[in-house]
């Protein structure tokens, strides 16, 4: 089943959530379902859903609502409106090395992002200064659906709605990680979910590309802590509710990114996430943590365009 | 004005919001005032009367709901459901000294607590690991009251409805900064707020005891960054909204707290913030950070007693 969030052109621009129908060119709007069987009208419908997934799941049918073309629909990030939005920081081999790191996730945790960074698909990052180094981090995310407390990690994956791609895009320098990951745009989320019986965690593909060359190629089997270790360890450490959001670390090949670029994320079993990137109102950096911090490799030089 | 977060004893538990009389005695329960002239059934009462404060405040009298006694009332966190918890990492000169760091706010910018960790005064925090030290970080935060984006320096302070006692409660080691600080119950906030009108954030009084013992004493006025640069600059880098909290640092006086003791937070002009220190379902800790990150002082031996 693929949920996604969206708004209306010319509508009362609310978020919406819809069930894309399998030939990906119209979607079953299902909003009203999910306001009348469910209380929480401060939050988003996709918020609401994942809220009450076990009473609503098996209503979720191609004629439960309205149907819309999806070439009409503004896409939202897949969840509006997270609770709380965590991440891996250093979840692949690859990436620790890159990073000349000693540490990886088993030693640092998970951190926060804000929620109010997430970004739909077809947004635009906005790069906040121009005097610091910015990069793209390709992640699978999950959406939890049903809420966590100490869960093992055999029980994890019963507490996963689905997953989601994600950019965990990424300020370098010594300020604090859970700021330079957290800037408005920085957590582009999209373009859907896809629920969590037709995806296996432990074999999605990954490539993210640049402007069509490609920077990052790895599979989740190559995670340090898999899927189901990060959330139930993310569940020891935080109360995890429906809605909130878990990206899980990014592999080898981060780089810079800059305005004029594209960044596409593909992930196996799932739609492919695209963001454009700006700098249009960015200024000096106010604080002075540039060449402090985890040293970042070079910018990949391109080599591999994935589409000539 | 003197604003609080509550539940009523029997009552269908979901927080309320009301003003506290003067005398400290009775509260006038604002809920139904603020749940009729908003739309936000998925908030807090506090927060959705922050996202209306222009709008409300005039109507915010004694007679403008029903009296309760504050005895019968069982506190919420000041805002029971922030969406955003910023903090200042190193914000006055003396806690940068006792933790040996070379960098402070100016460098590190701020970091993120998980909203899901505040804790109202009265309760109790739970240590969640029996290997692992955890600190007392006493500290003056603010509520914002009107949306925030790119704001200088000078109007700063017009965005902020209020200001309430927060202890950031904080696991030292290698874990990265936003997790050490943001578990289950790491984010006492009250006991309520009082409104910007009638606090100079350049001139408050701070002292932290623990089980009576005063550890930190200090003033805002010795804030590296001041609470208004500190909303500048945060509204720089995150779209600050109503409800959003805010903390601003913690001065020198950090020391371990441990199961069965108490902690105190004063601040002129604010009602006394209390809580407990428990450990009763603590664990061994799943992460390998302890020994590493910045290294605090020993903690301080009881020398000074508040109350005989």
């Amino acid at each position: 089943m693929r949920l996604v969030s969206f708004t209306v052109e010319g509508a009362d621009h609310r978020d919406r959530v819809g069930l894309v129908d399998p030939d990906g060119a119209s979607v079953t709007d299902l909003t009203d379902l999910v306001r009348s069987r469910t209380d929480a009208t401060g939050l988003s419908p996709m918020r609401a859903l994942a809220g009450a997934w076990e009473a609503l799941r098996g209503s979720l049918t191609p004629d439960a609502g309205p149907r819309l073309a999806l070439a009409d629909l503004a896409l939202a990030p897949t969840v509006p409106d997270p609770g709380t939005v965590l991440a891996a920081p250093v979840n692949y081999h690859d990436h620790m090395v890159e990073m000349s790191q000693t540490s990886h996730v088993g030693a640092l945790g998970v951190f926060l992002k804000a929620p109010a960074s997430v970004l739909p698909h077809g947004g635009t990052v906005a790069l906040p200064y121009t005097d610091r180094r910015f990069d793209q981090e390709g992640e699978l995310a999950v959406v939890i659906g049903r809420e966590a407390r100490n869960v093992s990690e055999v029980d994890a994956l019963d507490h996963v709605l689905g997953y989601t791609g994600c950019l965990d895009i990424t300020m370098r320098g010594g300020e604090d990680r859970s700021l330079r990951k957290s800037f408005a745009t920085f957590t582009p989320l999209g373009p859907w979910l896809v629920t969590a019986d037709e995806i296996d965690p432990t074999d999605v593909d990954l490539v993210c590309a640049v402007d069509g060359h490609v920077r990052q190629r790895a599979n989740t089997r190559d995670l340090i802590w898999s899927v189901a270790a990060l959330v139930s360890y993310a569940s020891s450490a935080y109360p995890l509710r429906p809605g909130d959001v878990l990206t899980t670390g990014t592999p080898a090949g981060v780089g810079e990114i800059v305005a004029g670029q594209e960044v596409t994320l593909s992930l196996s079993g799932l739609p492919d996430l695209r963001v454009a990137v700006a700098a249009d109102r960015a200024v000096a950096c106010p604080t002075s943590g540039a060449g402090r911090g985890p040293v970042p490799p070079p910018t990949p030089t391109p080599t591999v365009a994935v589409r000539s």
